[in-house]
């Protein structure tokens, strides 16, 4: 039996996610829209969904390769991936090898300032509350999910980084900082779900410094498309 | 030799720190003065000074007789105490047995709505960058201090609630939540430091819900010295 799209679930900002036949799996279609602001602004950017199709895909594999738990399980066209569906953690954990954006600001840091050990920040992903930054504390005793998940998260999002600093370093490139998002499928593994790609990451150029990643639709200092291609003919390279 | 008064180290917002004739300890005078909205918003109010003097001396003392190290040394007159001197941590650890003011802003819950266990919140007590909330990573890998004094922090933290919350109870008060700073004295001993007075804890008459602190001030709902009044009170009826 193939696998076929049924009721969309849910449209997001980057994605929208279809049931399929399957009630386990997810028909997740990257989509060719960039926003900023918290949505506040939005374009239509004709490409960008097949090409964060394509370097999700390839970090997912990745990642797979290094025995790291991920809702991927294949790509099904040029924009859509099936996942294992997850019962998703509504929080969003930062990695930061470098200082950037928001911390930069937050701390008055030097930009690219190394930080060793990298931090790990957590957001309550909650519309109305606007995603505010938490701590642990606050996670466990507003019971948003327990010290073991905590932990396990933490240590997945430690290998994760690892492995994927090493992979873009072959191509070039520094991972500066990544969102992950987890989720708990119904065996109870917790997977490193949603998307990862220069939407979600920081990258730069390890030569020249160029942003390799949304910031430059961000800030509107480069062309998405462009960019996103150089990524992904870089991860191409690698065999 | 008695201890004199020399120069005028630090003008706060509530005290006002001296030298002495012993280079290990400062003349703490607290002052007549509230302010809110992190100084925006001052007011001269008589007697503040002797009240916050009279109610953290006696928390101080109730500390010590627990065995928790604090910098405080003795009393000096009707508004200033006698503490060691100390290197202060630039940090705020703010304990919180219930949510209330900001906690419920932010994560929409409901005020006084049982915190347990108690949530501990790390402020990085920095001008410039508007004293932000900060985790544990940042702590670390910023070199704000080590983490052994972050734990040490966190369990002195714990017992400074259990002891405050129990004595609190005794005379129908509620400790809601409250904010201590610490320091390292020469002798390398973390300290509890800084005040503890109705300005940096959040109290509530157990019988009637009413605000036994700073928040009458900030929300201009009583009279401040009448309230402080009735806390110093209530605390001297504890033999
Ligand atoms: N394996 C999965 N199972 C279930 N939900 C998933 C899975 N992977 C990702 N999701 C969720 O699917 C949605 C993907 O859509 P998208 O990333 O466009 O959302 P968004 O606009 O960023 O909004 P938000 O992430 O705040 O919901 C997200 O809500 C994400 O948490
Ligand atoms: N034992 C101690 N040794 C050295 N400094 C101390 C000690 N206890 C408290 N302090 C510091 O003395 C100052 C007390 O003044 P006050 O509380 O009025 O300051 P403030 O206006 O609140 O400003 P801030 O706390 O941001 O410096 C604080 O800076 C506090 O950190
Ligand atoms: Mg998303
Ligand atoms: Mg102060």
């Amino acid at each position: 039996m193939t696998i076929q799209k049924l009721d969309l679930l849910y449209q997001g900002k980057a994605k929208a996610v279809y049931a399929t036949t399957d009630p386990e799996q997810l028909w997740i279609s990257y989509k060719d829209q960039a926003t900023a602001l918290n949505g506040k602004r939005k374009e239509a950017i004709d490409g960008k969904g097949a090409l964060n199709l394509h370097i999700s895909q390839r970090l997912f594999q990745v990642l797979a390769e290094a025995a790291i738990p991920t809702h991927y399980v294949r790509t099904l066209d040029a924009t859509s991936m099936l996942c294992q569906r997850a019962a998703m953690l509504p929080l969003e954990v930062v990695v930061r090898n470098f200082a950037s954006g928001h911390f930069v600001s937050k701390f008055h840091v030097a930009p690219m300032q190394a930080l060793e050990p990298a931090i790990h920040e957590l957001y309550y992903k909650d519309d109305a509350l606007d995603d505010p930054f938490i701590n642990d504390d606050q996670v466990l005793t507003l019971k948003i999910t327990d010290a073991r998940t905590l932990t396990h998260m933490r240590q997945l999002s430690d290998r994760v980084n690892a492995v994927l600093r090493a992979y873009f370093e072959n191509i070039a490139i520094t991972l500066v900082d990544f969102k992950l998002e987890f989720g708990y499928l119904s065996d109870g593994t917790l997977v490193v779900a949603d998307e990862l790609s220069p939407d979600n990451m920081r990258l730069v150029d390890a030569a020249t410094g160029d942003s390799l990643d949304k910031d430059v639709f961000r800030q509107e200092t480069g062309d998405l498309v462009a960019i996103y291609r150089e990524v992904a003919k870089r991860l191409d390279q690698i065999v």
